[in-house]
């Protein structure tokens, strides 16, 4: 027997599920525990119902519906939660394709020796407090103070965004008592990047989740009237960042094969048409899927912006705000992947992954693997957000072969 | 006779002045018609009267201290508003010293053949409705559109600042028709940039004022994920700034000798860590005192943009917000200025001015001539703006002495 999942009934429940948070600036917003997701939730908890599993929510919010079976766990899942203005398919699509494979193999009464269970994880995005809340709770890995402390980025306590649920900082702190023990863990995911678009090709089998380290970070000059001093007695903090910028992308991309490196916000000081700025602060990502090479590509930058700070009369700094370590997945779980992928008649390649993924925190628990499917255009965190069909039948067939494979 | 300045007198009133507008966060914040200017303006009311001058005030707040005389006005003069934590001594020093050296001629009875003037031009910094408000007004120049729809810096249009006030906008429009005849004009300054200073001479002697161009402008690429948007595949805007902000700097100080380029603000789209810049807004001051070199250096500027866009994929967009033409000072008003600096024993140079002056209005009217003094390491617009004492007394008697040549 080899079973298929049914794509109609897919699209019908990602369809679905894109109503909740409906944007009038665009796209969907369904931040965790916002009134968009308590909906979703309790919409995806009577699908679980509806499809004969047991429903389970643990003290983070993350649910599970499970089919139960004798030794150990094979988990699969992602999450439903979106950025701001975020689309239909990041997340979305791992939960539901892992739902609909579950809601076959339970239909066709499959034997199995494990037990099966899918997954929606909290706040993957960060909405909250940090990427991987839920994630991170079922795993043992959050941070206590960063919860009771931290702010979240609506500008509230996570503990008030939390008011008016059953969940409380002590719950999620508890949630990972409830976890059962896990086999493996499989996740189907939306690319959100351009590789696999730009060579159609339709399953990607992830090879290394990047880490990666965030640095704020500012360059000080000295401020002066734009119009009184001459080009060559300025400190203009902003011209150490300009060249920081071009030679960090340069050194990079030379250096440190798939690494990336991003600014993406930064300020300057005072911030006026005709002053000089005397100091800029910026945001600094780097990424790597290597964990040496992540080590050495972070060492890189920091040494060429002191070179720069030194050169152009301006000093540096930088505090280090989150980092994430590369996980590597293994041999056996890519070759897994591979395998169906093959027997299905579907062109696969390995990538690796520069966005993170809650594979990457279960990974502390069980081996993990990761099919990719390819995003039109390399869009992702934008209302433009998409997939096509095609893709996406192929990638949960895959999900659901490989996954009854670590089931049986 | 050979008249000179008493400075000590000079200073005190210096130090009085500075007293209004103390900001506890550091310098003073005096702009035009705020309580702390209004506190001075009746303060700097009483000196005139007291030295016996004519008090004048115009529709547009300007206030004048008159020595009545046959023939046309030579004036003298400056302005008392501020940036918002600026110095003691941008503007301050050019009315108090005139009006001291005013003092000083009444004083002494000296016989003229022309009517002498001091002058207090409002809202020099800009702080309402663009720079020079209250010269040009008096110049007859300012955009009526500009003050009835104008937005001032503190977020309420002008007729709001105004409304405590016996000033209107329509008092503003009129205040031309209240001006004397003009033979011309001399205005005493810090440098506001660091060339007397380094090169320790007391006296500077303005041979033109730089003209600016200002733009609010834009590159636009594509935002992207931070981890899986590949370095070759982005089309980020800020790193088009970068290329643009260093190419700018390098183009200016090859081609056009005494010209400057600054980026003061920016800001980019989305602006978070984790994403692409796909849109980053600049504003550009570029400046020159040569009207061709500045024609030039602009045209230059914004044809390097379009070339680095069209390099990396992005558009490039720009509005002029702001322009002032540059002022080349008569010959005979500069050898006039350098021969009194002579006859003193004090070492003169003649140099440009970077910054505007409301002499650079009044020049629409009349012969102008500029006398600079050194600003201790260039220093201005901040709360630690300085003179020296000594220099001062030099500047302020070159003033008194080319002044009074003036009005012979």
């Amino acid at each position: 027997m080899s079973l298929r999942i049914d794509l109609g009934r897919l699209r019908r429940d990602l369809e679905e599920l894109g109503r909740f948070g409906r944007d009038p600036r665009g796209g969907i917003s369904r931040p965790s525990f916002s009134r968009a997701d308590l909906e979703a939730r309790d919409w995806l908890k009577s699908l679980i119902v509806e499809a004969g599993l047991e429903l389970g929510e643990d003290g983070a919010g993350n649910i599970f519906g499970r089919r139960p079976g004798p030794g150990r766990t094979v988990m699969a899942g992602s999450h439903i939660d979106t950025v701001v203005n975020g689309g239909m398919y990041d997340g979305a699509v791992g939960v539901l394709a892992a739902l609909e494979a579950l809601r076959r193999i339970h239909e066709e009464g499959a034997a199995t020796g494990k037990a099966m269970e899918v997954a929606a994880f909290t706040d993957e995005e960060g909405n909250l407090v940090g990427d991987f809340m839920g994630s991170r709770a079922f795993a043992g890995l959050v941070d206590p103070d960063a919860l009771r402390t931290g702010m979240t980025s609506f500008g509230a306590p996570l503990a008030e965004i939390l008011s008016g649920t059953r969940f409380s900082v002590d719950s999620i702190l508890a949630a990972s008592r409830e976890r059962p023990d896990l086999e493996a863990y499989l996740e189907l995911h939306i690319e959100q990047g351009p590789v696999l678009d730009s060579e159609d090709i339709p399953v990607g089998i992830v090879e290394a989740i990047a880490g990666k380290r965030w640095r704020l970070c500012s360059f000080t000059g000295r401020a002066g009237h734009a119009g009184t001093t001459p080009l060559e007695l300025r400190r203009d903090a902003f011209l150490g960042l300009a060249d920081f910028a071009q030679k960090a992308t340069r050194l990079t991309a030379a250096d440190f094969e798939g690494g990336v490196v991003t600014i993406g916000k930064m300020t300057a000081h005072p911030g006026a048409f005709s002053i000089i700025p005397g100091k800029v602060e910026f945001t600094l990502d780097a990424r790597s899927a290597d964990p040496d090479a992540l080590a050495g590509l972070e060492k890189a930058l920091l040494a060429l912006a002191e070179d720069i700070a030194s050169t152009r009369g301006l000093t540096f700094a930088s505090k280090l705000v989150d980092a994430t370590e590369p996980v590597r997945i293994e041999d056996r779980m890519r070759a897994l992947i591979k395998e169906e992928a093959d027997a299905l008649g579907y062109p696969s390649i390995e990538l690796p992954s520069g966005a993170g993924h809650d594979a990457q925190i279960v990974a502390s628990l069980c081996p993990v693997g990761m099919i990719f499917i390819p995003s039109p255009d390399g869009v992702s965190h934008a209302p433009e957000e998409s997939v096509r069909w095609d893709d996406l039948e192929k990638g949960a067939n895959v999900l659901l072969a490989a996954w009854l494979r670590l089931a049986r």
